[in-house]
Order: C-alpha cells, then structure tokens, then sequence
C-alpha cells in the first residue's frame, strides 16, 4: 500500500445525488494541485470493465461546481459482480496506469469497492454520495441536504394547493430504509404526520390524529411518508384506508420521485464535495486506503469501509419528538 | 343593470391557481380605490350559499401579492347546482348588501355566474384563473405563465437524474382537455417527445422516434404527456408498451400532480392578476356585466361570458412545428 | 439576394441575456432540420474579425436551453466600426463559406448587422437578446421575461428584512433609458412608488406620497427605481434626500446589478427562443433579410431592421394608471 | 430561578433572519404542549418596554414556518440601553404575568438579556438568530445555512454574465467581523479568490493570482469580498486597485446587500429553529436560565451566556486551504 501514487481514477457510482459533480471536480483539482495524473472513468464499475476513461484536468470540471447529476454517469454493473469482471475492470485499470480509485456513491459501491481492495491490494476511498444519508461514518452525504431543501420548496407548493381546499395530502419521499429525508423534510414543512421505516405509529392512531388535528381548526393537512414506511401501505393504499375511516378530507397523493434526486447542489453539499475531495486524495498521498470520508461532528474525518457498510445510520430520536411537539 | 355599485363581493371558485391571491388583492384595491366597499365570499359559491363572508380592505390584502393558493380558499358547490342553492345565495348577497360579483376561475365557474346572472339580474364579472390556459377569450389565464416554469424547474431536475443514468422518463403535467401545458414545457424543457390531448402521433412512431433519438447518441430522453393525451394511455402504461417494445432504454415515471398548482406566482402572472382587477371593477363602473375579463394581443379586454364558455382554447399550430423541429 | 443559403452564421453581441443560448440552439438545430450547415461565430463582431469560429451541429447545443449567459461569448468591438474591421469581418465569413448571419442582441448590435447588410450585400438577421425589453417590433426581447422573475423574487426577500424592521428601500434596477423593468417589477413586488425615465413624479410628491404610505399603516416601503429615473437623483442620492426630507423611515439601497442578466431562462424565454431562432432560419430560405424576428401579438413576425432600430419601444400607459390604483 | 414557568416572553431581535418565524412557532408550540401560555413581543426590547405585546397559540403561528423575516418585527431599543428602560420593560414583562424571556437574536441582543437577567433575576435564553454564524457555542445561528443557498445562487448568475463578457467580478457579501459567509460561497460558487477580515492576502497577490487565473486560461474570474476584509479596501476601490493594475479584464462590482437576509429558510434552518425553539422552552421547565441554546456536533445543547456573547467564532482553517486547493 506505500506504492507511490501518480495517477487516481475517480468514478460516481449508483443513483446520482446533487454534489457528485462538485465532488469529480475537487477530486481532479486536488490531483492537480498535488500534481497527480487524474482520470475519470464513465458509468461506473461497468466503464470500468469496458475502459471508458477520460482523462481530467482543471479544465475538465470548469462550470460543474453547481450542477445536478454526474458528468461522469452512473450504472449498475452485473459484470462487476463477477470474478471475471472484476479482473477486466483491474485489467483496464493497469493497462491505463491507475493506482487508486475514488469511488463516488452508496453503500452498494462501497462493498464493490471493498471487494475489489481485497481482491487486488488495490487502493481505495469513497465518498459518500447519495441523497438518503442512510451511510455509517457520516452525519452527511452529498446530495442529502440539496434534497431535503428541494423537497420542501415542493411540499410548500403542495400546501398551497392542501390550504385552498382544505385537503389532506399523502407526499411520499424517498427513503426505501431509513427515515431521515422523511422525518427532516415533514419538520421542515410542517407536516401534521410523518411515517417512517423506524416507526410504526398505527394506521388507527393516524386516522385518530388526524381527526384531532381537523378539529382543531386545521385548514389541510400533509402526511410525508418514506417509501419504505412501516406501515407496510404505499401512498395509494393509505389514501384509500383514510377515505374509508373518516370523511372529514378529501384526500390526495403526491409521489415526487426522481426530482428528488436532480437540480443545484445546496452550498452546503458544493462545500462538502469539496472537503470529501481534498480529504479522498490525500489521504492516498499518506498511504492510505479503503476508507470512507466522512464528516463527524464538522470535521473531515475517515471510517473503514467494513464499517461504513455495515447497517444503516440511525435517525436522531430527538426529531421525533420535536416532530411530535411541533404537530400539537 | 344600470344600478349603482357601492359594494362588490369577490370569490375564488374551482381549482386554485397562482396569482389568484394577486387577484383578490387587486379587485379589493381598486374597490378602496373608487370608495367602494367590498368583501370576500370563503369557499366560492358554497361559501356564498352559507353567506361565509368577510369585509375586505386594502390592510386586508397586504403581504399576499406573492402568495401561491388562494386566501378566500375555493370548493366544489353542488348546492350551487340547484335553483333553491342560487336563491339562498342571491338572498345572502342581497342581505350583505353586495351589488356585484366577482368570480375568479375557470370555465365551470364562469357557467355558475351566467346562471346567476340570467336568473337574478345579478352583475357578475369573471377573471380568468387556471393553470391550465383552456379558456376562449384570453392569450394567458392567472397561474398558467407561474405553471410552465415551475414545472420546466422541476423537468430539468428530471433531466439532470436521467442523463446521468442514460434513462427515459415519461413526465405527466396537467392538461386534461388542452395540451398548452404539455406543449410549452416539453420544448421549454427540450423533451424529446410530447403528446397532447390534440392529436395522436401514434404509439409506433413514439417508439421509432426514441429509437432514432437513442441512435443519434442521445443519453436521455423525456417524454412528456399531458394527463389527457390522445393515445388514451397513461404514462404507466406507456412505460409498458415502450418496455416491451424497446430494449434501448430503462424507463421511469414522474406524475407531477398538485406541486403544479402551487407555488409564488411569476412577475407575469401578479401584474396580469393586477391588471385584471383593476378591468374587473372598472368594468362594473361602466355598467357592464357578464364578461369575462382576459388578455388579447397585450391589451387587457372583455368577452362575453357566453363565447368565453364554449369550447376550449386551441393551441398554436406553430408551437407543434418548432416542437418538431427542435427535436430532429 | 436570391442565392442558395448553405451555411449560417450565428452570433451573440452586446449584453447577455437569458434565452440567449436556447436561441442558439434554435437556431443551429433549425440548420439541421433543413440541411444546412452552421457555424457559431464566438465574441460578437470581434469573433467574426479574427475569424474566430466553431463548427456547430445538433450536439453542440445539447443541454444548454436551460443554461444562463451565452457560450459563444459577447463581446464590444471597436474594430467593427471601423471600414477596415467589417472588411475583414466580411472576408473572414467569405472564407468559411458563411452566406448568412444571425445576431443575437440588441438595437446597437442591430445597427452593426444593418451597416455590413448594405455595404457587402450579405443576409442578414436579428433575434431581440436583451433583458431591457426596449426594442420596436416586439412585445418581448429575449430574457426580458426571466429577468423579472429574478428582480421580483429578490424584492420579495428585501421586502422580508424591510417588514420586519419598519423600513424604506430604494431597489434599483436595471433600465436606462425604458421604465418596462421596473414598472412590471414594481407592480409584481408590491412596490410603494416606482421611479422610471418616461415619467417625473417629482421628488415632493414622492416624500408626501411616502409620509402618506406611512400614515395609512404601513409598516415598510419599497421604492423600485430604474437606472436612467426621470427625477435625475440615483438611489444614494433619493436616499439622502428622503432622509433629510422625512424621519418616519429608516432608509436603505439595494442595487441590484448584474444578477439581473443572469440565470436559468423561464418557460416563457426558452420558448420564445425556440420559436425565434426557428423563423430566423426560415426567413434566410425564403430569401427574406435585413429583419429583425419579433413577437407581436403573440404571432413570431418580421420587422425590418430599419424600423426596429427606430427609438425605443414605449412603456404601456395603463401599467402607470394599474400601479397608481395599486398602492393607493 | 426555581419559580414556576407559566407564561413565556418571546421576541426577536437585532437583524433579521430567515427561520426567526420557525424559531417564534416552535416557541409557541411548545409552550402550548407543556400547557404554559406565551405571549410575543414586538420590535424586541422597544416594545418590550412599550408592552407592546400579543398572546400566541398553535394557530397564531400557523403557516409561518416558511417565511423569510420575523412577524414580532425587530428594533433597535436606545431606551433599553439604559436603566430606566430596563425597569419599564421589567414592570410591562411582570404586568402581563411573564415568568421567562426567550430571545432570538444575535449577541447584541444576548447582552441585552444578560444584564436583563442580573438586575431583575428574570429567567432568559437565547436562541441564536444572524446569517453572519459569528456567535461562540453553537456551529450553526439561525439563517446562515439559507443565506449560503442565497448567496450562491446570486453568484451563479453573476458567473452567467461574467463568463458571457470575461469579466472579473468583485461581489461583496455580509461579514464585517468573520469570513464564515465569504468563505463558504467562495468555496461553493468556485470564487477564484476570497477576501475576509480573518487573513489578509495582500493586494499585490490577488493580482498575480489573478494573472496567473487569466493565463490558465479562465474566461471569468470571482472574487468574493466580505464587507469587513482585512485589507481594507471596499469593492469598489478593490476595482480600482485592480484596473490601474493590470489590464487583462474588464472589472465589475456587485454589492448583494440586504437580500441576503431575506427569503424563505432552507430545510436546515427550519429544523434547527424548531429543535432550538423545543430546547429553550424545555430548559426553563427544567429550571435553567441564561444559556444560549446551540447547535454542537449535531446536537442541541446549552452555552452560558456569558461565554456565548465572548468574542466572535473562529473560521475553520481546513477550508481555507480547500479553497487554495480547489483554485489552483
């Protein structure tokens, strides 16, 4: 692992989150500064596989700082998941005089990573970059506070809407397993409940606070609920179980999707990539490898990937009973 | 109908729409203006049937020029429908001493208030409020302008998520009988395809046009359809058809929904809103009744309520060429 | 006049302006659609000079209809006022086999394309690129629409720190020698008084108006004011005056500056581009030049260069009197 | 200061800033879950000792959590500078049966609760509110995560035009006493160069950096200024500095000025306002008084005041080096 390193490889992998961009830029300027060679590899493991680089300078990411997406893809690869593909990945990287690799994504990429450190000694980092912020070793991930904004300024329009004829709206959020978009973005616009993969409130105990929260004055309503709720219902079904137990709304569903996933990163996220990028390169310059970058309490710091990989980060209990209190 | 009018009610009535609260503001400004009274009708004609009112002035209106939704909130009357409805109505008005009435919304509530004005005399003016620009006798209805840019804002996110995975997203944005919406934010957005209530390209040649799209070395595509399209499909099962019948891209889904309506309304839609006002009273003034009061070559204009209703707005042909034409 | 066109030249001179980019690619995709060749011509007349060129094709423009500012650059060029300069210029065209040309800009840039026009024969076209929206034959330049989006959302937040502090804002924006801006802007934000350089309200009645505004409850004033306003006083000097004048307010600046040209164009834009570049093509193939490309109501047409040239487009009256009704 | 808490005092104070309404609803909201009353008081300690104040409940804060300002308004107090003034406002708290004092400001106003508390033993918190993050204990104050997203987003459109025309801008932000802001948005908007009161670079290195900037080749440069930099020169005498220096660019100023504070809060800052809200409340109900409540390492907790209000929080050091790195 003291190989000196000339050249890195940096790749986004998984589904895009807004800051990836900023994040292949301060990986290619760190490697300027620094001067290392810097390549960016397309689509993920699979242009890995198949060799589709580009080389990068400074002027590779000019005027990516502040947009949505990966300039440089992102793809599931099922050969990655082979021996064989994996050894044409590391093939492709030696033919190309790689000698690490900065891995942009989730979890998913983590343990692709991890596997192909094991196999070929080869060293790697991530960074963190999804909009779930369901990673280990974080407190953030890229893209998760860009989406938590973008869902708000959605909800706030949906409220509009809710407040002009008194309705009751289900919003579903992404958050397949955890329910920190949800439990934020429900705080954040006021949402009168807030259904997560976590918890299990009761469908009962829905319907009997909504019932309270009409009562009191309530001119509509907004439930945000995580697309992996506990509830076991999607929207649709909740929709229709509301309906059938009370008569007070006229209810509606919202399911934003994949918008979540788009648009300017927040500064917050561009500073972020910015820091994840520096701390990625060099920490390979200290000899360095299979590590997450990560950000605890302000700071830059590293997390093994065996443990990055190992569960999903807890929600903050603490927001669930602001939740609770501001919803009273 | 040459009455003297010392106070006029104003209403919004069906589906909200952004500026309709600019439009509340300026009917009650230009009342304060030529010292007349005025007040809000809640809830539309059920709120006039419950005689749901409220005195308005100029404090009344502050602070909501840039406001999404509608303060006097809006519903669906079916009361309203029936004779003994419209003369509980008209009594609640008689008995608040309202002289006329203003009603901010679409086609369907434009037909409520000829119904009112054929049955009692009852001075009535309309103002054209909808995103969706269905209505004969104006170029713009309120929140139309507002709609396009917040739904384009939320298509380039799409695009943002869908060329970074090489993925093709059918989009569904309101329109059920006019495809002005579908028309505009597809070329604003630079989809690839759109589909209107209008006309039926055919699910053939949406297919072989991807296809093309795809060979010519697109990354992305989006498609977007109006809720009405022609096909008669909806966008789910469009993504079945185009699944089974083309192997070249992942497909995905986003129906935009209520987040449509909503939102702080454009420069546009808040001068036109105030412009209409101003019409709507001053019109009132001039002994005038039953008009609708719309926008025509930049020049703020009446047509009759009767024109106003029959059939819906057409779209320029114009618009389809430049659509095909940026696409090739 | 008569010739075969089969090549285009397409430029963007004077201030930049949203949608200036998505005409660009309408105009370059509009070649394609008829097989015509086209070649972006960088930095205004000064690119066109050196010779400065880029072929251009379907994929040089993708992804840039929702992109700010301009990628082929702009730029002044004394050298092109000069005989010498547009000699070169001319040969340089000649060269790269250029038979027409589109520029995007303004009056100034209008009266360059008129002069090589008439001294070398050569086609010629305009698109109306600027956010003053200042232009005879057309109701809307390109970027006027998005710049008022952008001054009024950022009125609305100075409008935030001026109510919660009791306070007078004199905002300036942009609009030297038209009030369009500010009166639509001024309108749109709610604004108290709106100084402009088509009309003197006299500084008097300004500070009575505002003592009266005060009176009647108001907790906070925004004063909109055009670079070029008729009182002669910028906004330093209107806060100084007002300050010596009144002490009921505490009184502020904002200048808005140059944020105002840029940004994402709206809906409204990145269609009227489209549609613009498109007609700008086609005019070349039906053998028509020396035009300018307008909207006028709500039809794309023609207006000779001559004419559109002509003084400035006048602001619209009723906007004055609807302002006046508003902010009583 | 072990006294029952049955009425609680809640006023903002100092500039404004976005999610002071957030902060004032979680306020309200969680008094009324512990069943204590609460009253707010307007313009700060002005109408403090005016008794200028309203009662609260759940519905008096409805729908304000998205919106930029304060509802209780903001004032500076002369009156409350001396001791007279203080008993008065002691005398309108006592009056109207308020046992506790939450203020929502900066460390002005933290001052103002602390001597408030000596003298009368009254039980006060603090929440911070200010865009400027300059306060000790706490790595986020109210409003400065949605200041950043303001901010950036203004400087990409001012790199829209910058880039369009080669221009170098000088944009000025908020910071007269730490660089948090200036560095932040540097960062985030790829600012080729960051000026803030902590360091000072020098005058003759921001040319050659510049120089050097333009020579590799970067059409448009930034430079982000906070208003309190350390070389002393305001923006525009920087402009000047920077003209008669070197010639390679056309040089622009921008001054942002109070829209900075204004706008709806960003995700962040909402949640932060409704967690900090439930701790101050919750903190007098455990007897505590006198703390500012914070955020440290991503959770909520308590600084006395008289640390909180002891000079101004540090920049974080990495950063500046990110931001050398990320220029190079």
């Amino acid at each position: 692992m003291t190989k000196v390193i000339k050249k890195i490889g940096v790749m986004t992998s998984g589904g895009d989150s807004p800051g990836m961009n900023a994040a292949i830029r301060s990986v290619v300027r760190s490697c300027a500064y620094h001067d290392i060679e810097c390549i960016g590899i397309y689509r993920g493991f699979q242009g890995m596989i198949e060799g589709d680089f580009i080389t990068m300078n400074a002027r590779s990411v000019k005027g990516i700082i502040n947009k949505g997406g990966t300039i440089l893809k992102s793809a599931r690869s099922k050969g990655f998941r082979t021996k064989e593909g994996r050894e044409e990945a590391h093939k492709q990287l030696i033919k190309a005089g790689v000698d690490a690799l900065v891995v942009i994504g989730g979890d998913g990429s983590f343990n692709g990573a991890m596997v192909f450190n094991k196999e070929f000694n080869f060293p790697v980092m991530g960074i963190p970059g999804t909009i779930d912020n369901d990673i280990v070793g974080t407190t953030h991930t890229l893209g998760y506070d860009t989406a938590l904004n973008t869902i708000v300024e959605v909800i706030d329009k949906i409220r509009d809407t809710a407040s002009s004829h008194n309705r009751l709206f289900f919003v579903e959020v992404m958050g397949r397993d955890v329910g920190h978009i949800a439990l934020n973005v429900g705080i954040g616009a006021g949402a009168e409940e807030i259904l997560i993969p976590e918890e299990d409130l009761g469908l009962d105990r829905l319907v009997e606070s909504l019932r309270r929260s009409k009562k009191s004055g309530k001119s509509s309503s907004i439930v945000v609920v995580a697309e992996g709720d506990k509830t076991g219902k999607n929207v649709f079904e909740l929709k229709d179980y509301v309906e059938a137990n009370m008569t007070e709304y006229e209810v509606r569903v919202s399911v934003l999707g994949h918008m979540q996933r788009g648009g300017a990163p927040s500064c917050f996220d561009r500073v972020l990539a910015s820091r994840m990028g520096v701390k990625a390169v060099e920490s390979f310059l200290e000899g360095k490898s299979n590590y997450m970058v990560g950000l605890k309490n302000d700071i830059i710091d590293l997390t093994p990937f065996d443990q990055a990989v190992k569960g999903k980060s807890k929600i903050n209990m603490e927001l669930i009973r602001v939740s609770d209190i501001m919803t009273t």
